[in-house]
């Protein structure tokens, strides 16, 4: 059944204001009195709804859906901005594999230069890709995005996780391929976990350090070498496998 | 370094005859004299290779590296014929995520309808993207890319593994979320394991029951609902986690 997010806590009956959704309702489905979709809102819980009124674009909640779709740990995926549309490719796939949210900044090797116009344009884009996502995966909320003009902003907001893991390549090569298993094995339900990648160029040993100071560690993620934009989907698998499937 | 497939045993001195390659090397990469490549033969073993003659387009193999980064297990990837491009991007994020082989077959529910001629030239782009992408991931070996014409030849093959995994959208409604995982941990090293995906619309009761009487077991891939071009990367990177990171 069609999912749809409204801002806001659960109110009966409730009107829809967000003109997207509005027109994805009534003109795209052509909902109808009585039709039912599923309704989301902020505080993640699903609630079974039925059109009261197409016109005011009305719903009754009829009862509450028990789905959990969301990871048991907040994992945001931080990558350096990446070259082209990479960062609309993760919206879409990070938001299907549970991401919590989708962060961006400019790393030493990041060849993409982006103003803060350019930037606010780009978010604006990436948070539509991930709605539609979060709504076609069913997932309880939308991810956040964030796209940092500075690197020092994205810096600043290290403290605010539990575990930080940073994919570099080296620790592949270096036999580390167990870290990730390790890290994951420590961690609790709810914690907040912080990926990092890095762009094409991959992560500068400054920036290594940095992270390192700042308690993170890093994780080699098998012996293959992945594209930036393909590493945080095995991240994210890696960590529904372990915490969702395992056990 | 640049890596390349050269078909055949390995030969010291060797010379390259595939053309795509010779371009590669000795037009976009301008490789002269003394410049150093990796090579890749049927066998899988790497070798440090230098320019002797760049005319001649040949090579000494110098000695050879101990690289392994194919999966402890062969894993084949077989999705019903999913709409537009998405074949040409499971080749190139399957190959990254270490898949054996990539294969596609007329499912019930394809939307696709693809005949022999435009098979063969499908198969044909797939063949090129797999090998790039696996001369970019540092593999040993080239994913092998099948597209069957008819569902019964895809059907006929189902014998050759030694389990079958197929991702069930409905397994992961029912609570069987742990199916996964408990088959990946009777895995042996060396088997020969197909996993099988729908087509956007998924696979028909019918296409479960056949796959069942093949000794197929139904896994769920955590609770979100992933696009049919997502699942199969969430497949291979758990596949990954389990048997390369854990232990």
């Amino acid at each position: 059944m069609q999912q749809y997010f409204v801002n806001g806590k659960a109110e009966n009956p409730v009107t829809i204001t967000a003109k997207d959704t509005i027109k994805h309702m009534f003109r795209v489905m052509r909902l109808t009195k009585g039709d039912e979709v599923v309704l989301v809102f902020a505080d993640g819980i699903k609630y079974l709804a039925k059109v009261v009124d197409s016109e005011a674009h009305t719903f009754e909640l009829t009862e509450t859906l028990p789905d959990k779709a969301e990871l048991p740990v907040q994992v945001t995926i931080a990558s350096g901005f990446p070259k082209g549309d990479k960062l609309e490719f993760l919206a879409q796939k990070t938001t299907e594999l549970g991401t919590h949210a989708l962060w961006a900044f400019p790393a030493d090797w990041s060849v993409a230069k982006w103003d803060s116009k350019k930037l606010a344009k780009k978010a604006d884009k990436l948070a539509k890709i991930v709605q539609g996502a979060a709504e076609q995966s069913k997932r309880n909320a939308i991810p956040q995005v964030k796209l940092f003009e500075k690197k020092s902003d994205f810096l600043a907001q290290l403290a605010y996780f539990d575990k930080i893991l940073v994919a570099y390549e080296e620790s592949a090569k270096e036999g580390e391929r167990a870290a990730l298993a390790r890290e994951l094995a420590t961690v609790e339900k709810g914690q907040k976990l912080l990926f990092v990648f890095g762009p094409e160029g991959g992560i500068s040993p400054a920036e290594i350090q940095t992270f390192e100071q700042a308690g993170a560690v890093t994780v080699g993620l098998g012996p293959r070498i992945m594209r930036t934009e393909t590493a945080p989907l095995y991240a994210l698998s890696a960590v529904s496998y372990a915490l969702e499937l395992i056990d």
